[in-house]
């Protein structure tokens, strides 16, 4: 059995502006400072299970993906422009699909989320190519700790004839609060972590019962790919339709019993914003800059603050769960409670300042 | 007659922090954008009203001090080491004693209040001269617009004989909310802005009365003030005891009914803190900084907030009233509310933070 990792790298990350920019999203960076980047985080997480590793992203950003992850050629698809998740993904499962046949494993994994136990995920993974290699979409879903309402649910049915795999009844959209209490309580729904588990062929075919269009096109591109007509091939990619892989496969497929689920607790994160960020830091009032110099941060009255100095002392004062986020070329003054909805501000910025870093 | 002003010029401004430093405390800076310094602007509404103009002050600020009002060295008293008010005051008083005769009459006006209505202000002075020239210590009082528990209250009492100056019942210390209400409401409690006109020979005899020792001890260090003895007089100066004018003079001469008020309303404040400081700003949310540089600042749901921007962009989301000052070398962050305390946090910092600038 072939399996190769698919990593979709992109997004503008504003939620976590000013230190995840335009030009620098947040997968390109060690925001947790351990030491390095989250998609060498997530490169690292697969390895051992994996026989390629394929990521998709943007021109701007695939010099530095290629330099971080020490990439060949082969191993990046770059989007001439980007249609969201489903015509990244259905590319490089098309290509797998042409290199290595149609019952070779692909799994999608986000550059850019977090996750504690590498074993647990692991495990799942192999789970999730089990089933897959059984004939189904499978997805890994993350066992809820809190009834978040900034995830989809899963809800779960009965256990597969693969032993840690259950067929998903249905994808839920992200819900109000009342229902995520509910969801979590009821121990059978799970977060959807926008993790997907299929042979190449699977994944291409259910798309071309749903999408006909869209896979016809994304082949056709595939068998252009390692030849000299990519470029050519590549000016179909403006009239793809412009489609999420949740919407495109899983919900319609998850109607017909094709998606399977395998749930897990790993400590999982997708670093939503300065929240988030918060609890996966070792000190959230972080003293140490970028260029590493040593900065002084005071906090007074200002419990569960995140704080990250750059090239002068900060003086918090009686702002509790504050958030000062100091990049040298942009500072930011929000709280835990308010950063939610800085996505929408900085979206208005103006542009040299989400563009520059 | 002879009018001298005497400008007490101390105090290290912690609740200004990091705008105002113990390097470059705020009566050496423009707070407010209005083109001059508050010692400027304090010797400005003085104009066309003075014989002559003193500054007393340390010896770190004195070349500052003169440069920024083109004094000579004889409008100059360097204290050894700050010892309150009463001895700075006194021994100016004293010079002008020694140097114009006992009937001149002395004023002293702090070095970093604001005063939005100068002709009012200049009106008070000149009724608060000619109580001096009655013999009374006159203070000026300000009509309160406001229950506030910062500063001190004057008990006023009946109209003397100089019209638009009452005599004092007593003055009361910083009340509690409840007091300041009652005052308020009372409409004869007037804030004690510290402003003090007299006679020189008044005010020393008082002084002589109350503190036999500092009186006579400022007295011996003015004899020698404008020879060649100066420093070596100045070796008493570390005898004297410490002591602020209104314990030491005001607050025993009121009883004894030998203290006036006159009461105006001046647009009066002692840039006390932040919240102060706002009132007084065109632009809250301040976008050019000290070298003149064009910063972008934007408030998003921030309503209130005072900012000081400085070579970056500031974005601040959802703290209503933040206080965000970035002087280039230090970053505060609190808001208004909280500022009052600052001054506690201040004191604590490392040296090197309240220092420089």
């Amino acid at each position: 059995m072939t399996f190769v990792a698919i990593i979709p790298a992109g997004g503008a990350g504003t939620r976590l502006w000013p230190l995840s920019r335009r030009s620098k999203p947040k997968f390109l960076l060690d925001m947790t400072g351990a030491g390095r980047t989250l998609i060498q985080a997530t490169a690292n997480r697969l390895g051992g299970l994996v026989d390629d590793l394929i990521v998709v992203t943007g021109s701007d950003h695939a010099p530095q993906v290629a330099e971080q992850l020490g990439l060949s050629d082969s191993q990046i698809v770059i989007e001439p422009s980007p249609r969201g998740t489903m015509p990244a993904i259905g590319l490089v499962a098309a290509i797998v699909e042409q290199r290595h046949g149609s019952d070779a494993v692909v799994g999608s994994f986000a550059a850019d989320h977090l996750i504690a136990d590498t074993k647990a995920f692991q495990d799942a993974v192999r789970t999730a190519i089990a089933s897959a290699e059984a004939g189904a979409v499978a997805t890994i879903g993350i066992t809820p700790t809190n009834p978040d309402t900034g995830f989809g649910y899963i809800d779960v049915g009965e256990e597969t004839q693969v032993s840690g795999s259950f067929l998903v009844n249905r994808f839920l959209e992200k819900p109000s609060l009342e229902s995520a209490t509910r969801y979590v309580d009821s121990g059978t729904f799970l977060w959807n972590a926008g993790m997907f588990v299929a042979r190449a062929g699977v994944l291409l075919d259910a798309l071309a019962k749903y999408k006909p269009e869209l896979a016809s096109g994304l082949r056709e591109i595939a068998k252009a790919w390692d030849t000299e007509s990519r470029t050519q091939a590549l000016l179909g990619w403006d009239d793809l339709e412009d489609s999420v892989i949740d919407r495109a496969i899983a919900e319609p497929l998850a109607d017909e019993g094709g998606v399977t689920t395998v749930p897990v607790s790993m400590g999982w994160s997708d670093i939503g914003g300065y929240a988030s960020l918060a609890e996966h830091l070792d000190d959230p009032a972080k003293q140490v800059s970028e260029n590493g110099t040593q900065q002084t941060v005071v906090l007074s009255a200002s419990a569960g603050s995140v704080v990250y100095a750059h090239d002068r002392p900060i003086v918090i004062h009686g702002v509790p769960n504050a958030v000062v986020i100091d990049t040298g070329d942009a500072l930011l003054v929000t709280t835990k409670q308010a950063a939610a909805g800085l996505g929408g501000v900085v979206s208005s910025l103006p542009d040299d300042l989400t563009r520059l870093r």
